[in-house]
Protein backbone atom coordinates (compact mmCIF):
# COMPACT_ATOMS: atom_id res chain seq x y z
CA UNK A 1 0.00 0.00 0.00
CA UNK A 2 1.46 3.70 -1.21
CA UNK A 3 1.76 5.95 1.52
CA UNK A 4 -0.77 8.15 -1.42
CA UNK A 5 -3.88 5.81 -0.26
CA UNK A 6 -3.57 7.04 3.32
CA UNK A 7 -3.75 10.90 2.69
CA UNK A 8 -7.62 12.42 3.32
CA UNK A 9 -9.11 15.23 2.28
CA UNK A 10 -11.55 17.59 3.90
CA UNK A 11 -13.56 20.00 2.33
CA UNK A 12 -14.33 23.16 3.98
CA UNK A 13 -11.05 23.43 6.99
CA UNK A 14 -10.04 24.98 8.57
CA UNK A 15 -12.66 27.45 6.64
CA UNK A 16 -15.49 27.45 4.09
CA UNK A 17 -14.06 26.87 0.42
CA UNK A 18 -10.77 25.43 1.71
CA UNK A 19 -10.15 21.63 1.36
CA UNK A 20 -7.79 20.11 3.93
CA UNK A 21 -5.15 17.71 2.33
CA UNK A 22 -4.24 15.27 5.73
CA UNK A 23 -1.06 13.57 4.92
CA UNK A 24 -0.66 13.37 8.85
CA UNK A 25 -2.61 10.33 8.58
CA UNK A 26 0.18 8.98 6.97
CA UNK A 27 2.21 9.20 9.83
CA UNK A 28 0.04 6.25 11.54
CA UNK A 29 1.48 3.83 9.62
CA UNK A 30 5.05 2.99 10.45
CA UNK A 31 6.00 1.94 7.28
CA UNK A 32 4.01 4.46 4.77
CA UNK A 33 5.46 6.83 6.49
CA UNK A 34 8.93 5.79 6.14
CA UNK A 35 8.11 5.18 2.32
CA UNK A 36 7.19 9.00 2.20
CA UNK A 37 10.48 10.24 3.82
CA UNK A 38 12.17 7.77 1.53
CA UNK A 39 10.73 9.53 -1.67
CA UNK A 40 11.96 12.95 -0.49
CA UNK A 41 14.90 12.22 0.32
CA UNK A 42 15.31 10.70 -3.35
CA UNK A 43 14.45 13.85 -4.26
CA UNK A 44 17.44 15.60 -3.28
CA UNK A 45 20.38 13.16 -2.36
CA UNK A 46 23.50 14.09 -3.32
CA UNK A 47 23.27 17.70 -3.36
CA UNK A 48 25.28 18.14 -0.77
CA UNK A 49 23.35 19.61 2.40
CA UNK A 50 24.74 20.22 5.25
CA UNK A 51 21.09 20.97 7.24
CA UNK A 52 17.78 21.05 6.72
CA UNK A 53 15.32 23.80 7.86
CA UNK A 54 11.63 23.65 8.70
CA UNK A 55 8.64 25.69 9.04
CA UNK A 56 6.28 25.00 12.11
CA UNK A 57 4.49 22.68 12.92
CA UNK A 58 4.00 20.40 9.98
CA UNK A 59 6.81 21.07 8.06
CA UNK A 60 8.80 19.83 10.92
CA UNK A 61 6.91 16.59 11.03
CA UNK A 62 8.54 15.72 8.03
CA UNK A 63 11.83 17.53 8.00
CA UNK A 64 13.38 16.46 10.41
CA UNK A 65 13.39 12.68 9.33
CA UNK A 66 14.31 13.31 6.39
CA UNK A 67 17.04 15.40 8.17
CA UNK A 68 18.08 11.92 9.71
CA UNK A 69 18.58 10.27 6.25
CA UNK A 70 20.66 13.31 4.80
CA UNK A 71 23.02 12.83 7.64
CA UNK A 72 22.11 16.83 7.99
CA UNK A 73 21.97 18.91 11.38
CA UNK A 74 18.02 20.11 11.64
CA UNK A 75 16.41 23.58 12.40
CA UNK A 76 13.61 24.89 13.10
CA UNK A 77 11.98 27.75 12.07
CA UNK A 78 9.53 28.80 14.70
CA UNK A 79 6.53 31.04 15.12
CA UNK A 80 7.81 34.30 16.76
CA UNK A 81 8.27 34.26 20.30
CA UNK A 82 9.17 30.48 21.00
CA UNK A 83 12.62 30.75 20.33
CA UNK A 84 15.24 32.02 23.01
CA UNK A 85 18.64 34.04 22.31
CA UNK A 86 19.28 36.11 19.60
CA UNK A 87 17.04 35.30 16.63
CA UNK A 88 16.43 36.41 12.87
CA UNK A 89 13.00 37.31 12.35
CA UNK A 90 10.61 37.82 8.98
CA UNK A 91 7.27 38.70 8.73
CA UNK A 92 4.69 37.31 5.89
CA UNK A 93 1.24 38.04 4.73
CA UNK A 94 -1.56 35.47 5.51
CA UNK A 95 -4.57 35.23 3.86
CA UNK A 96 -5.88 37.36 6.85
CA UNK A 97 -3.29 39.53 8.39
CA UNK A 98 0.63 38.59 9.13
CA UNK A 99 2.70 36.11 11.06
CA UNK A 100 6.53 36.26 11.85
CA UNK A 101 9.05 33.21 12.35
CA UNK A 102 12.16 33.19 13.67
CA UNK A 103 15.85 31.16 13.48
CA UNK A 104 18.21 31.28 15.97
CA UNK A 105 21.02 32.92 14.91
CA UNK A 106 23.92 30.68 14.79
CA UNK A 107 21.98 27.58 13.91
CA UNK A 108 23.04 27.84 9.96
CA UNK A 109 26.47 29.01 9.23
CA UNK A 110 27.61 30.82 6.15
CA UNK A 111 29.44 27.74 4.80
CA UNK A 112 25.80 25.74 5.44
CA UNK A 113 24.15 24.04 2.06
CA UNK A 114 20.52 24.36 2.99
CA UNK A 115 16.89 22.66 2.15
CA UNK A 116 13.90 24.19 3.27
CA UNK A 117 10.96 21.88 4.03
CA UNK A 118 7.62 22.43 4.36
CA UNK A 119 4.49 20.30 3.93
CA UNK A 120 2.28 22.51 1.07
CA UNK A 121 2.70 24.52 -0.89
CA UNK A 122 -0.24 26.59 -1.51
CA UNK A 123 0.08 30.71 -2.07
CA UNK A 124 3.80 30.42 -1.38
CA UNK A 125 4.49 33.12 0.90
CA UNK A 126 5.72 31.19 4.00
CA UNK A 127 7.76 29.43 1.89
CA UNK A 128 9.52 32.97 0.47
CA UNK A 129 9.84 34.46 4.25
CA UNK A 130 11.60 30.67 4.96
CA UNK A 131 13.90 31.65 2.55
CA UNK A 132 14.44 35.09 3.47
CA UNK A 133 15.13 33.72 6.96
CA UNK A 134 17.69 31.26 6.10
CA UNK A 135 18.93 34.11 3.59
CA UNK A 136 20.35 36.06 6.64
CA UNK A 137 23.01 33.59 6.96
CA UNK A 138 23.72 31.75 3.57
CA UNK A 139 22.90 31.71 0.03
CA UNK A 140 22.60 28.25 -0.85
CA UNK A 141 19.70 27.01 -0.57
CA UNK A 142 16.96 24.89 -2.14
CA UNK A 143 13.69 24.25 -1.39
CA UNK A 144 11.79 20.85 -0.92
CA UNK A 145 7.71 20.73 -0.64
CA UNK A 146 6.01 17.65 0.11
CA UNK A 147 2.87 18.77 -1.93
CA UNK A 148 2.64 21.38 -4.41
CA UNK A 149 -0.80 22.79 -5.58
CA UNK A 150 -0.60 23.52 -9.46
CA UNK A 151 -3.80 25.83 -9.71
CA UNK A 152 -3.31 28.48 -7.48
CA UNK A 153 -1.12 31.75 -8.34
CA UNK A 154 2.04 31.35 -6.66
CA UNK A 155 4.74 33.32 -5.17
CA UNK A 156 8.56 31.22 -5.18
CA UNK A 157 11.98 32.65 -4.48
CA UNK A 158 14.24 33.40 -7.93
CA UNK A 159 17.20 31.95 -8.10
CA UNK A 160 16.09 29.37 -5.46
CA UNK A 161 15.57 25.51 -7.07
CA UNK A 162 11.79 23.72 -5.95
CA UNK A 163 11.51 20.31 -5.29
CA UNK A 164 8.10 18.86 -4.85
CA UNK A 165 7.18 15.21 -4.64
CA UNK A 166 3.48 15.08 -5.23
CA UNK A 167 1.53 17.89 -7.51
CA UNK A 168 -2.36 18.40 -7.00
CA UNK A 169 -4.89 20.63 -7.91
CA UNK A 170 -6.58 22.28 -5.08
CA UNK A 171 -10.36 22.31 -6.29
CA UNK A 172 -10.36 18.37 -7.31
CA UNK B 1 31.16 15.18 22.48
CA UNK B 2 27.74 14.32 24.08
CA UNK B 3 24.62 15.75 23.03
CA UNK B 4 24.39 17.08 27.01
CA UNK B 5 26.69 19.61 25.85
CA UNK B 6 24.72 21.31 23.39
CA UNK B 7 22.09 21.92 25.70
CA UNK B 8 21.91 25.66 26.31
CA UNK B 9 20.02 27.76 29.67
CA UNK B 10 18.50 31.41 29.02
CA UNK B 11 17.49 32.88 31.81
CA UNK B 12 14.72 35.02 32.03
CA UNK B 13 13.00 33.31 29.09
CA UNK B 14 10.47 33.16 28.11
CA UNK B 15 9.87 35.45 31.15
CA UNK B 16 11.74 36.63 34.06
CA UNK B 17 12.20 33.70 36.53
CA UNK B 18 12.01 31.08 33.88
CA UNK B 19 15.14 29.50 32.33
CA UNK B 20 14.66 28.10 29.54
CA UNK B 21 16.53 24.78 28.85
CA UNK B 22 17.02 24.76 25.18
CA UNK B 23 18.23 21.20 23.91
CA UNK B 24 16.77 22.15 20.21
CA UNK B 25 20.58 23.54 19.63
CA UNK B 26 21.52 19.51 19.82
CA UNK B 27 19.72 18.77 16.62
CA UNK B 28 21.52 21.28 14.34
CA UNK B 29 24.35 18.39 15.42
CA UNK B 30 23.41 15.28 13.27
CA UNK B 31 25.51 12.46 15.22
CA UNK B 32 24.62 14.05 18.64
CA UNK B 33 21.09 14.16 18.09
CA UNK B 34 21.20 10.73 16.39
CA UNK B 35 22.58 9.63 19.83
CA UNK B 36 19.37 11.57 22.16
CA UNK B 37 17.07 9.49 19.98
CA UNK B 38 18.72 6.28 20.27
CA UNK B 39 19.19 7.24 24.16
CA UNK B 40 15.12 7.73 24.39
CA UNK B 41 14.57 4.47 22.26
CA UNK B 42 17.05 2.17 24.63
CA UNK B 43 14.92 3.27 27.56
CA UNK B 44 11.60 1.91 25.75
CA UNK B 45 12.78 -0.60 24.05
CA UNK B 46 11.18 -4.12 23.97
CA UNK B 47 8.26 -2.72 25.70
CA UNK B 48 5.41 -3.44 22.48
CA UNK B 49 4.76 0.23 21.70
CA UNK B 50 2.35 0.57 18.70
CA UNK B 51 2.01 3.83 18.52
CA UNK B 52 3.92 7.01 19.62
CA UNK B 53 2.33 10.02 20.45
CA UNK B 54 3.61 13.61 21.11
CA UNK B 55 2.80 16.74 21.84
CA UNK B 56 2.92 20.38 19.22
CA UNK B 57 6.01 21.79 19.09
CA UNK B 58 8.84 20.49 21.06
CA UNK B 59 7.40 17.25 21.63
CA UNK B 60 6.88 16.14 17.71
CA UNK B 61 10.79 16.78 17.34
CA UNK B 62 11.92 14.40 19.77
CA UNK B 63 8.69 11.71 19.17
CA UNK B 64 8.64 11.28 15.20
CA UNK B 65 12.20 10.41 15.49
CA UNK B 66 12.03 7.94 18.04
CA UNK B 67 8.81 6.67 16.21
CA UNK B 68 11.50 5.45 13.33
CA UNK B 69 13.43 3.85 16.03
CA UNK B 70 10.43 1.81 17.48
CA UNK B 71 8.72 1.09 14.17
CA UNK B 72 5.95 2.67 15.41
CA UNK B 73 3.00 4.70 14.03
CA UNK B 74 3.08 8.44 15.24
CA UNK B 75 0.10 10.32 16.25
CA UNK B 76 0.60 14.23 16.68
CA UNK B 77 -1.30 15.42 20.00
CA UNK B 78 -2.19 19.44 18.44
CA UNK B 79 -3.11 22.85 19.74
CA UNK B 80 -7.07 22.80 19.02
CA UNK B 81 -8.25 24.04 15.89
CA UNK B 82 -5.20 22.35 14.15
CA UNK B 83 -6.56 18.89 13.18
CA UNK B 84 -9.39 18.14 10.73
CA UNK B 85 -12.11 15.58 11.27
CA UNK B 86 -13.71 14.36 14.19
CA UNK B 87 -11.46 14.57 17.06
CA UNK B 88 -11.55 13.97 20.60
CA UNK B 89 -10.04 17.33 23.40
CA UNK B 90 -8.80 17.82 26.42
CA UNK B 91 -8.38 21.59 27.98
CA UNK B 92 -5.42 21.88 30.67
CA UNK B 93 -4.37 24.79 32.92
CA UNK B 94 -1.41 26.74 31.78
CA UNK B 95 0.34 28.94 34.31
CA UNK B 96 -1.98 31.95 33.07
CA UNK B 97 -5.66 30.45 31.48
CA UNK B 98 -6.60 27.07 30.20
CA UNK B 99 -5.39 25.52 26.40
CA UNK B 100 -6.85 22.95 24.76
CA UNK B 101 -5.32 19.92 22.72
CA UNK B 102 -6.62 17.61 20.51
CA UNK B 103 -6.64 13.90 18.27
CA UNK B 104 -8.27 12.94 15.97
CA UNK B 105 -10.12 9.82 16.65
CA UNK B 106 -9.14 7.58 15.00
CA UNK B 107 -5.10 7.40 15.02
CA UNK B 108 -4.98 5.46 18.44
CA UNK B 109 -6.77 1.67 18.30
CA UNK B 110 -7.51 0.51 21.51
CA UNK B 111 -5.40 -2.44 20.82
CA UNK B 112 -2.70 0.15 20.64
CA UNK B 113 0.44 0.51 23.09
CA UNK B 114 1.31 4.08 23.28
CA UNK B 115 3.98 5.80 24.12
CA UNK B 116 3.20 9.75 24.62
CA UNK B 117 6.24 11.81 24.21
CA UNK B 118 6.89 15.40 25.24
CA UNK B 119 10.25 16.95 25.81
CA UNK B 120 10.36 18.81 29.35
CA UNK B 121 8.77 17.94 32.14
CA UNK B 122 7.72 20.87 34.23
CA UNK B 123 4.23 21.18 36.32
CA UNK B 124 2.88 18.04 34.32
CA UNK B 125 -0.65 19.37 33.13
CA UNK B 126 0.11 19.11 29.38
CA UNK B 127 1.35 15.59 29.85
CA UNK B 128 -1.55 14.91 32.05
CA UNK B 129 -3.92 15.69 29.83
CA UNK B 130 -2.25 13.79 26.74
CA UNK B 131 -3.06 11.07 29.12
CA UNK B 132 -6.73 11.78 28.91
CA UNK B 133 -6.47 12.50 25.47
CA UNK B 134 -5.23 9.24 24.52
CA UNK B 135 -6.91 7.36 27.46
CA UNK B 136 -10.12 7.89 25.23
CA UNK B 137 -9.09 5.27 23.27
CA UNK B 138 -6.69 2.70 24.64
CA UNK B 139 -5.74 2.19 28.38
CA UNK B 140 -2.10 1.24 27.51
CA UNK B 141 -0.43 3.96 28.27
CA UNK B 142 3.34 5.27 29.24
CA UNK B 143 5.31 8.17 29.59
CA UNK B 144 8.43 9.55 28.49
CA UNK B 145 9.63 13.00 28.88
CA UNK B 146 13.59 13.82 27.60
CA UNK B 147 14.18 16.27 30.55
CA UNK B 148 12.54 15.73 33.96
CA UNK B 149 12.59 19.13 36.59
CA UNK B 150 12.86 17.74 40.17
CA UNK B 151 12.55 20.63 41.98
CA UNK B 152 8.89 21.52 41.14
CA UNK B 153 5.86 20.12 42.65
CA UNK B 154 4.39 18.28 40.03
CA UNK B 155 1.07 16.47 38.47
CA UNK B 156 1.39 12.43 37.52
CA UNK B 157 -1.41 10.33 36.24
CA UNK B 158 -1.68 7.74 38.65
CA UNK B 159 -0.28 4.02 36.86
CA UNK B 160 1.04 5.12 34.04
CA UNK B 161 4.99 4.49 33.89
CA UNK B 162 6.80 7.25 33.47
CA UNK B 163 10.88 7.40 31.98
CA UNK B 164 12.86 10.15 31.28
CA UNK B 165 16.53 10.65 30.32
CA UNK B 166 17.47 13.42 32.13
CA UNK B 167 16.12 15.12 35.73
CA UNK B 168 17.95 18.36 36.09
CA UNK B 169 16.55 21.32 38.80
CA UNK B 170 15.32 24.06 37.57
CA UNK B 171 16.99 26.20 40.03
CA UNK B 172 20.41 25.27 39.24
Amino acid sequence: MSYQDYIRYYPNFPKEGITFIDWMSVMAHAEAFALLIDDLAALVAGRGFTKVAAIEARGLMLGIPLSERLHCGFVPLRKAGKLPGTCFGETYDLEYGTAAMEMQHDMVKPTDKVLIVDDLLALGGTLVAANRLVGNVTNQIEDLVFIRLTDLPQQLTEGVPLHCLLEMREKA
